[in-house]
């Protein structure tokens, strides 16, 4: 057994890339969104890739694990779970733009840890020659489909000029989004970030979005921005219409009283964020489908044992996103290809972002609105240095250290308020 | 990416070795102890190792799915699990013994599915130069500690020569019984085999070990024999004395009203024995400690999702264990070592049945009542083809093609009835 596989190495790299005004219900996204890209290298030299947040908090809480981590071998996956843990000590992180939930202390070991996580199985795959889904159970399907992800948005930066994807703030804008992004990317589900503006503005956009794409599923995520009766008046308006409602209102406990109405099963990326919660959730039948997303369920194991316990409780299993890029596309294209009862198609911001890319071309693309799943050893990307030191180089200048969509939203809203509910 | 990781041929083999008069709530062992040896060898020619159960209608269960899985990937353990599940047809197995609880469906599926997946790690393992544990997420364990497994017995089966160990039907006996097995193999925990006399007996015997070993937790595994007001008196008699109870009255809702008053854990390897008997459980809160067996769980991977159910749903982690040898005790000790959350010595039969082994000797063994997780490739462990073809001219010879406690005791004493509750 080499003791080649330890872990000699690890460098984070914040990065920035562009990113739409897109709209949600804490606020607009800003001109750049943060994230960073982790690298970890053997002692025999080889790399492993990792896909992160990139705020201030998280960087920290990061950097602050790495001196437990040097020395340990790379399939010794349990041991630096346990070294993350002791390192952080039981603190418990937070976000200041709120749209992943409430971080726990066990939920925040598991987002530390997920790109380590993720790097480990990248280097073990490569060590193998195999994919990373092969060191998950191996892959169930050929290719992962995933969902068009359209946002309410302005037509370009305030100051800056239009996008080309202009604006949208009314059905026939929320149309015309999408049909240009099922036309480019062939996406066969739709999601709708909602929680922007009055519900009857958000149902009708549905309804157009229902008569211009009658075989597409229809899900919108208010990002908890209802009460519980609107969430229920909502609910009755478009009984028969989505396949999902996501996040209607804040809590476990707000989302089991619209559960126990609503005709369509309720998904959550906001009450259950982590293990800690699904006893709760379970227990008070608060969601019938969960987003997973391995950034903060603990990495791609993990978020298999996230899979079995949905599918043991009954639970549906979807895909969440942030923004993110093809490091973190590639690892969530691995999962969802080896985990049996994903049966939604997944979120993804990429579209979004694609303009902007750390890995080399060409290795994610979407067929009809699902991407192949990789083939080749690891997570199957190869890191372009150029464009992470010019994204890195983004980060240092752009002036952002943590993202906060309500106080770009207060720049030209400045009586602006986040609340949520806010109907 | 090689395809000479294709499974090219599966060989399995019915052994029978011999086991001393054990009682039990079902009745006593029959001479011969029934298993299974697979193996399973890829087009390359690399030879992976499991075991099993060996009733007729676990091995015809086995042969029926082989067809659907010659060809797969070793790597492919989602679609070999799917290809069994589809080849039994949602079919219902059964035992007749009934120790460890109904057979689900699904409980069926996993059963017959686990030894081929502990063969496809132990494949993967000597692929990779690496042990089985290692692909589990690494050992948090040097080494695993077990426990001695008491039985009540008689001296020998009848009509033969007392066993080295004897007779134990009185807390003496036992006592004498415990001292041999902590003094050869070093056991730092104890758990009693119940259900055989009537409780105030086994509460004796319970008592008497306390004194002769203050220290080691004690645990009595009455297999269902007691009513729920029995099990109550018996944990009101034996507060503060034991580890957990495990399985003293049959069902979810028995095990639940007895968890409502006793003061100790409730564990089973009777009412949980699969996934979809977790949530009624859980509900319930029926039991405190899951005996997990990667036998019936599924496999190594899937008990490490059972892990983590546990972990999050706050209940215990043990490890339950039937007659078995050395392939199995492999396969325990690698999954037990990257469990973090098993927190219990494990069950081991193997004191009772060391004598008869299908390994390479040297291999496994216990020190300090703890064995210590191997460390080269795969399980391993190294089939010995004499002795395999020795213990598989036994199960030829033997006359035994199903396990049938009650039966035995019946030649014996014709009135024997197989009762549950019994008291």
């Amino acid at each position: 057994m080499s003791t080649g596989t330890r872990i000699q190495r690890i460098t984070i790299t914040p990065i920035a890339f562009r990113d739409p005004p897109l709209l949600n219900s804490a606020g607009v996204h800003e001109p750049w969104a943060l994230r960073s890209i982790i690298e970890v290298v053997t002692e025999d030299g080889v790399l492993g890739l990792g896909e992160s947040y990139g705020d201030t908090g998280h960087l920290a809480r990061m950097e602050s694990v790495l001196p437990g981590l040097i020395g340990l071998d790379v399939y010794a996956l349990n041991q630096i779970h346990a070294k993350v843990a002791e390192a952080l000590g039981g603190v418990a992180g937070s976000d200041k733009h709120g749209l992943t939930g409430d971080f726990t202390s066990g939920g925040t070991v598991d987002r530390v840890f997920s790109p380590f996580e993720v790097a480990c199985l990248d280097i073990q795959g490569h060590l193998l020659g195999r994919p990373v889904h092969d060191l998950l159970g191996g892959k169930v399907r050929d290719s992962v489909p995933y969902s068009a992800y359209l946002f309410y948005k302005w037509a370009g930066h305030p100051g800056a000029e239009a996008d080309e994807w202009g604006e949208a703030i009314d059905p026939a804008g929320m149309v015309e989004q999408t049909r240009k992004m099922v036309r480019e990317y062939g996406f066969g589900s739709i999601k709708l970030k909602g929680g922007v503006f009055p519900p009857e503005q958000e149902i009708a956009a549905i309804q157009a979005l229902r008569e211009a794409f009658p075989n597409h599923p229809l899900r919108i995520d208010p990002n908890c921005a209802w009460s519980v009766p609107t969430s229920l008046r909502v609910a009755k308006e478009l009984d028969g219409v989505l396949e999902y409602l996501e996040d209607p209102t804040p809590g476990i406990n707000g989302m089991s009283e619209v559960a126990k109405q609503a005709s369509m099963p309720l998904a959550t990326n906001m009450c259950v964020v982590s293990y800690d919660q699904l006893p709760e959730a379970i227990a008070k039948d608060a969601v019938q489908v969960i987003l997973s997303d391995h950034h903060y369920w603990g990495g791609l194991t993990r978020s298999r044992h996230l899979g079995v316990i949905c599918d043991t409780f009954g639970v549906g299993l979807s895909m969440h996103s942030n923004s993110h890029l093809g490091i973190s596309l590639a690892a969530m294209t691995h999962l969802a290809a080896a985990t049996p009862n994903l049966s939604y198609a997944c979120d993804t911001h990429y579209p979004w972002n694609a303009q902007d890319e750390v890995i080399e071309p060409g290795v994610v693309s979407f067929v009809d609105g699902a991407m192949a799943v990789p083939t080749t050893p690891g997570l199957g990307v190869t890191l372009d240095r150029d464009q992470l030191a010019r994204l890195h180089e983004n980060y240092r200048t752009c002036g952002l250290k943590v993202r906060d969509d309500t106080g770009y939203m207060q720049k030209f809203q400045p009586d602006y308020e986040r609340k949520r509910p806010r109907w």
